[in-house]
């Protein structure tokens, strides 16, 4: 056993302890400790940004972009964003203790489904201070016991937030302890958590795609994989032209950075001639380079040629991969091959074609003629998400609160047996 | 990259190519493809009995336990009840294609919260033929492909079961690639299979404790854990003694080979001397050896020394380990550590004591004054079930056909930019 699996364990320990007590509080007490921590969150303003100065101190030192400086950052109306959506999530309904079903069994059996945390949830996140209280936020709310491992540059703006989170537990009358975060910010620290199956109910890694790989190679923990998303936008024969060139500057630039913006445009031979050109001039009020095919690079100037790695990457920048395709067959194959199953679109005008994309695409969410965009939780009408997942299994599409508890099946009888 | 896995990817290209005719498929070709494996069954037990018989001749030399055999063999009946079966699972409803949840969003785009297949689906299982079928049935119906990795002594009798369905198949217009066996049953194929993140959508695995070890240890893949069943009934202090005798012997000794089968007795120590021997004088009818603990080794005659590791232990077998705790927090302490989070009952009469049970005991199911047998798809009013699950994710306790589909987003819009 490692130096950090002991750490890990003891920590595990702490918060599945913490859980118990936090499963037994009611919806009351959970919200109480909402308010007091977004009230908190606004008297400790100078604490957090004093810790937070010092990271960005740090990390301008070691070279890192500013695009990053910019996610690290809080400042007084940062904090009051967090703490307005502490409140927010304060007044959603719980989600844990509620009954989906129930029957009496002809033996006289009562048999009712009822939602239950998961226990004790572990989320992997990186230098984004916000997702220290979003992520405690969510999981208090559904019941659950946090254990945070967050990026290292955010280190001290971590520890200031937690310290105020766990203030606002004790008092609200719960354990500290339902709020942990992990101050050994090695690798190791990460890829021992994935390993915590004594501990972890599940484990959350919210990042690039760096992050979840490793996640799905190490995990021996159940995960909700989030956040990878090589999303795709197919302009179909009988698109409307300015529809697309709408969508497509829409899902692409108005915020590159994340998981539901388009990285690669797919458009059909018959109207590539026409709409290519009128997406590329809008596309360039923003600079954006396109990685083309060859018959793309035939068509307009100033695109650069894409290898078979550009079909798969997600840039999170002004680049798109485009590619002409003959048909809504080859389309829906080839964002079935290299799509991350995030978000994707059509622009149709064609019934038949509309429906069959939206049928045999594989992803967590599917669009015809709007932007992808717009797959999260908040425009879904969850209020808030934990990350958009990109599995299968129990969550698929932006995760809120009803994805963080599990079921339970409770039976009430008078001494049943079966036959 | 190892032979198994060659075949093995070879084999997933397949099955998802079979499932994309499949997922387009309405649900009346699906049941008439189990109408017609039904019938083909009934018409073709003289090839599977005669597979079977060459099975069972094989495992009798190679001194397989006649528990063992009991599994594996079968004759008219019961290939006419796996025929019945498959009607059955054709008259359930379709769980694919639902609308879950639906809204309008403010600027007119519909979102629906729809079911769908996963895709392929893989179960490794034991030498349990009715599985074969079942799996494929299940998977069938919920429009996913089912990669079948079976015990190695049911090959022949497998074999014959696979050519009948993927006939069944063929006749009703759907890729008989829909299901597929896995002919190689080294131990190597398995453990390929939890690695086949390119074609498995999700791998269910069914049986005994080290198969699910395994899985648990080495899948790359998304899996729903199933079968470990360390059921315990704890005798608390109020508990009506007759109702105790009959929910133990019931629990225990009715099919102690199924996972939902009592393992262990916990009895409150204010009740135990006037319990336990009425409990030991009942399950001496089924010769049951009880393992107990030094208090219980001080009431009763006739029980055998329990060590750390029987408290952990999933017997299977007319064995029961027994120990005398304090109070009713002793109880779902030990439960919680020790349990596989199966099935966990509470003998009491007292209400508020049965609450606290219910929602503090961490299982997929939960009883007061009930036998833990209770748990199965059948009972609980699904119709069908793969198996028991023990994991918190997607699915728990019986899972059925509504947990054999994952969900997505359908967004339908008419040029919907976010701002």
């Amino acid at each position: 056993m490692t130096s950090t699996e002991n750490t890990l364990s003891a920590l595990g320990a702490r918060a599945a302890k913490a859980q118990k007590s936090l499963a037994r509080a009611g919806s009351a007490v959970k919200d109480r400790a909402l308010l007091k921590a977004a009230e908190l969150l606004r008297n400790s303003v100078p604490a957090i940004t004093a810790a937070n100065a010092l990271d960005i101190a740090a990390a301008r030192e070691a070279g890192v972009r500013e695009a990053m400086i910019d996610r690290l950052a809080l400042d007084a109306g940062r904090i009051e964003g967090i703490a307005r959506s502490m409140e927010e999530i304060a007044a959603l309904p719980d989600p844990a203790g509620r009954v989906l079903t129930g029957n009496t069994h002809p033996n006289g059996m009562k048999i009712e489904k009822v939602t239950a945390p998961f226990g004790v949830i572990g989320v992997i996140y990186e230098a984004r201070p916000n997702v220290t209280c979003d992520a405690a936020a969510l999981c208090l709310k559904s019941g659950n016991a946090a254990i945070l491992r967050g990026g290292k540059e955010a280190i001290r703006t971590n520890t200031a937030l937690e310290e105020t989170l766990r203030r606002a537990l004790e008092e609200s009358g719960l354990p500290a302890d339902c709020v942990i975060l992990v101050k050994d910010t090695s690798r190791r620290s990460s890829v021992d958590m994935m390993g915590l199956t004594d501990y972890l109910d599940l484990l959350i890694p919210r990042g690039g795609a760096g992050l979840i790989k490793s996640v799905v190679e190490n995990a021996k923990v159940p995960v909700i994989e989030t956040g990878t998303g090589n999303c795709h936008v197919y302009v179909a024969q009988s698109a409307d032209i300015d529809t697309a060139v709408n969508i497509i500057y829409n899902a692409k630039t108005s915020r590159p950075s994340v998981c539901n913006a388009c990285e690669s445009l797919l458009i059909n031979r018959a109207i590539a001639e026409d709409a290519l050109p009128a997406i590329k001039a809008k596309l360039d009020e923003k600079n954006v380079v396109i990685a083309g095919d060859k018959e793309t690079l035939a068509i307009i100037d100033g695109a650069v040629p894409a290898t078979e790695e550009d079909w798969g990457t997600e840039y999170l920048d002004y680049k798109l991969s485009c590619k002409i395709v003959g048909d809504t067959d080859e389309a829906i194959e080839h964002i079935n091959r290299y799509g991350t199953k995030h978000s994707e679109c059509i622009v149709t005008k064609d019934y038949a074609e509309a429906e069959r994309f939206l049928n045999e695409v594989d992803a967590a969410a599917v669009y015809v003629n709007a932007s992808t965009r717009f797959t999260d939780g908040g425009v879904f009408g969850f209020g808030a998400e934990i990350g958009i997942s990109t599995q299968k299994l129990h969550a698929r599409g932006p995760v809120g609160l009803p994805e963080l508890v599990t079921t339970k099946y409770v039976i009430r009888g008078e001494g049943q047996v079966r036959n």
